[in-house]
């Protein structure tokens, strides 16, 4: 399944190369990463609280084709492509909105991890069936 | 006692308009208050772990005189203006090194708090002995 | 007109004390001052291209009453209180949305600038004949 | 050559998982870079105006191994380790300064570009003779 979320570029995220920093992009995958979850109903506060659960990210890899301007609106799209026992893989890719532009792609590698022990711990099988898309 | 602090402005500092975003000078001033308890020898995270003190913002009111732009060498002064049982008010200024241009300054109204139950309690003697410049 | 912009707390807007923090309220401000305006069809980035005007906080000062918390909903208020030749004054106020609870307000003072020469010029008859809800 | 800059951690770079943002790690990673070039006294702004050059990250790739917290002293190192006629190759690595632990390093790939018509241009000379190391 691949999910679409929609950002608004505001001067917080630009930089004086008259561009998005390119950090926050970093910032936008996130946010289309827990608006996927939230879709499903998983809301990372509870996932804490109630089933100490906590994802981190472990890699990122970013390709930045063009840019974001300010005042753009941009899509993100999240994708699952590799789930494992205690980890996953998403891809990532940012839109312009208005004229379809490609502007960058991301994989990330999350690892599931006790929100008490920060150590590695089996994704719940709640989630991974909704991932598993079942 | 008034204290001076360094900063460099980076690109992540700044915003589309080739300025510092109106935001980022509040992580400046915190960065300054920061390093003025350091001066003390207090370390805010020994504050928190072994003092069950955190301190938080109450209020914040900042004017903004001159931009500050993209690789600029600032220069941050922290004063305490006011020393309360429970709080204290800074009063901060941030110039260019390079030409001592007065780019904005700011009144800064800080809570002491237990870390732990996060209500307010009195500031540690030993800290208000410092900054009362005993 | 009191005009109303719902936002989304995420992870980079949190710090480790466990809330939001204080700087990164400016940014759900500003962002909705941006919503505000493009109620009435006001594109910032098109006022600065096709218009030579661009809007620069001048002041604001910031009361924080209650901290907002990882992945909160809040709704953030945006009202014109004062409107001069060359700049206005903005109150605006944060709620977060399941239970109402009032978490901070500012006020906000903007000019409004030639983008070209960044100096202060009068603001467009179109956009004072909006804001002053004619 | 490898180049070393320390950053300390502040509030503004941490998030309510007790950790440093992930991407935040990236303005470290940036500012390593700057502080880099400024060895060399290659100063960015000066380069934009009066070189028509302007650096922007075309790649990064980030593994986070250990996390950094609220008021760690950090040190970055920056290295060359690929100099191409337009673009050139970083690596760079962050350990915390107390106890040497490894945690995090990235691989960023960083384009030339002319600053007025955003192409890629060749690095000019002297640059390239100091990254060269000759």
């Amino acid at each position: 399944m691949k999910f679409s979320w929609p950002i608004r570029v505001y001067y917080e995220d630009t930089d004086s190369g008259g561009v998005v920093y390119y950090a926050n992009y970093l910032k936008f995958f996130e946010r289309a990463r827990s608006e996927f979850l939230r879709r499903f109903n998983i809301e990372q506060d509870i996932l804490i609280t109630e089933h100490d659960v906590i994802f981190a990210v472990r890699q990122v890899s970013v390709d930045y084709h063009k840019p974001a301007v300010f005042n753009d609106e941009l899509s993100v799209t999240s994708e699952v492509i590799e789930l494992n026992k205690a980890s996953l893989v998403f891809r990532q890719v940012i839109h312009r909105e208005k004229d379809e532009t490609l502007l960058c792609h991301a994989v990330c590698k999350v690892a599931c991890l006790s929100a008490s022990k920060m150590k590695p711990r089996p994704i719940p099988d709640e989630i991974v069936q909704h991932l598993a898309g079942k």
